[in-house]
Parts: structure tokens; sequence; C-alpha cells
């Protein structure tokens, strides 16, 4: 569960604190306009660490990238809770930790997956952890199939369907309104009622 | 119906000539990387004819922008169609089309989309078009209620679950395969057939 304030709350190493100056600077500024001067400007230390640390721009932004999906991945994470309940956990997770990841986290997530097209090394890390991501979900729905509270004959086929809800709402987010946001996720409670309990 | 190589097949004046350039420049370089310059190079005509029609870079962008959303906002258009059958034209629309217009037209609108966080004018046209899209589909899923075709209690909130799901597809196809989006698409005519339609 992420919480803006406390995102890079247990900093405890240069490597972090310089993602946490990428970060700011990244939200501040957009993918097209950092540099590493304005990363610089979010950093105590002496900008050389920052060279020290990564060959360029774009190895800095791989290593935050790397660290903002591993923040993602949390919120859908295979657990040993009922999976009845665990179903509504992750629906709250998709819609309401991306409200309150904040525009900012959300929009550098989707600032940086806007450059996959360009960047293979991006591309293999969104790839990665969205295959992730959904055999996680498969697999809690799958255990609710087998635990009889969901009646389901394709899990794959519903976590990708959730999959494309969590992109969806964290790419709507930077524009939509936060009706619109419960609107969506009332119809997607409905779904996961009417489509998935058995 | 969008298709990448006659996207532009009407041209017929400089406008959108400078248009069309634009948009392959884009796919090419991405948005980081666009400069006139580069605009130029796909431009059959003078560079400064550019210039005489734009005032700079985001101008040029933001007219492409609102161009590029009227064809988005052709898939989704109030029909006079059976809604029945035409939400089954909608839902292949929202999966197949974006797979027809190809990464390069999605990667574009994505990658305008995240800019919406630096820019105003970007955001208030997206926030027009998404409003715009969500009125249409909640128009044509309330004509099936009136036709006793759908049993819905709240059209609204079905229409932005189905802009959530459009907006995630859009996303998505950037890094996505092919099988992966064809399983979203599966549990979502699953979810059409369950919960909309009486």
């Amino acid at each position: 569960m992420i919480d803006e304030t406390s995102f890079f709350g247990d900093i405890s190493g240069t490597r972090e604190e310089i993602l946490e100056a990428t970060y700011y600077a990244l939200c501040e500024h957009g993918y097209a306009g950092l540099t590493i001067k304005k990363i610089g400007a979010h950093f105590d230390k002496s900008q050389s660490l920052i060279y020290h640390h990564y060959d360029n721009k774009d190895s800095l932004l791989l290593d935050l990238l790397g660290y903002m999906l591993e923040q993602i991945e949390q919120q859908v994470l295979f657990s040993k809770e009922p999976p009845g309940d665990y179903i509504d956990i992750v629906v709250n997770e998709i819609f309401d930790e991306t409200e309150s990841q904040g525009c900012a986290f959300t929009q550098a997530v989707i600032e940086l997956r806007a450059q996959t097209a360009h960047n293979e090394e991006y591309y293999e890390l969104f790839r990665r952890s969205d295959n992730f991501i959904r055999k996680q979900l498969t697999q809690i729905i799958r255990a609710g199939v087998n635990k009889g509270v969901f009646d389901v004959d394709e899990p794959k086929e519903s976590a990708a369907l959730f999959q494309t809800v969590l992109i969806g709402i964290q790419t709507e987010y930077l524009t939509a309104d936060t009706q619109t946001i419960a609107e969506s996720k009332a119809e997607f409670r409905r779904y996961v009622e009417t489509c998935l309990r058995a």
C-alpha cells in the first residue's frame, strides 16, 4: 500500500535518495523536461554522486521505474486470505490506492509507459511487471474457484480484464474526476459480484 | 473506423499535410524527441509554412490531438442501430480498432495524455473528449434499457467502466501481446452478456 508521503519513507542509502530526487523531479518537470541538473535540485548531496551511481538519465529512470512497479505489484500480491474477501481488497487497491498514490505517482508511471515505444528496456520492464501482476490475479481468482466462492471458467480471462481496468484507471486518473472514477468502480464491483462470485 | 494507411488519406490542404507530418514525426521520435525540424523532414513543402500556420510545437500538437481524438470519438458515436447489436460493434471497436489503429496511433495518444499533467490545454482537450465519449456510451446503454434489451440501473456507471476499459486497452496495447488483449476482450464480452443484456 503506497502512501505518497512515505513512498520513500524508509530511505537508507544514497541510491534511495537519488531515486527519491528523481521521482520528485519527474513529477515536477515530466519526462520530456527532466535533466540530471533538475534531479540534482531535489538532491541534498553533490550532483556528481548521481553520475557516480548512474551512467545517464535513462539508466536512473530505469532503476526508478523498477522501484515504482514493485509498489504497484504489492497491490495484487497473491495472499492466503479467503479469496472472496481478498478480491474486494484488490478492487479497492485498484481504484482507491491509485487515488491515494496521487496524481504524481500515476502520472510518472504513465509517462514512462508511454516511452515503451522508444525504449526497449522500459518495454521489457513493463512487460515483466504486467505479466507478474496478471499471474498473481489469475492465482487469486483460481484459488476462489477451487474454494467454490467464484464461478469462472477461465481465470486467466478474468485476470486479463482486471489488468485492463487497473491500467485504465491509472491512465484515466490523470484527467477523470472523482465521481467518474467512483462510477467506474461501482460498475466493476457489479461485474465482480455478477460474473465472478458463485 | 481508422485505417493506419488512410488516417490522413483525404488530405486536401496544407493544414492536413502538416498534421500528417507531425503525426509521423511524433510516432518516430516520441513527444520528448519531437522538434519542428523533425516534423519538417516528413513534410514535402517548406518548413517555414509550418511556422506560418502554427506559433510553436505545442500549438501544432494541440491541433493534431484534437484531430486524433475525433477519430476515437467516431468509435462510440451514438447510433440509431438496435442498441443490442450496436453494443457488440462498440466492444469490437474498443478492442479491434485499437489494434488496427496500430501501435503508432495509440502510442501517440498515450504520450500526449501523459502530458496532461504539464499542459493545461491537453488536459482540457482530453477532459472534453472523455466526457463526450462517456455521454455517447451512456446514451447507447440507456437506449438499450428503454428498448428492454439491457437491464441496467445506472447506465452512467456502465458507460464509465466502458471508458476505463477503452483507455486501459489503448494504454495496454503498447506492451501487451495479442493473446492477452483477446483474453481481456473475451471477459469484457462476458460482462456485457451477463451484466448488461436483459
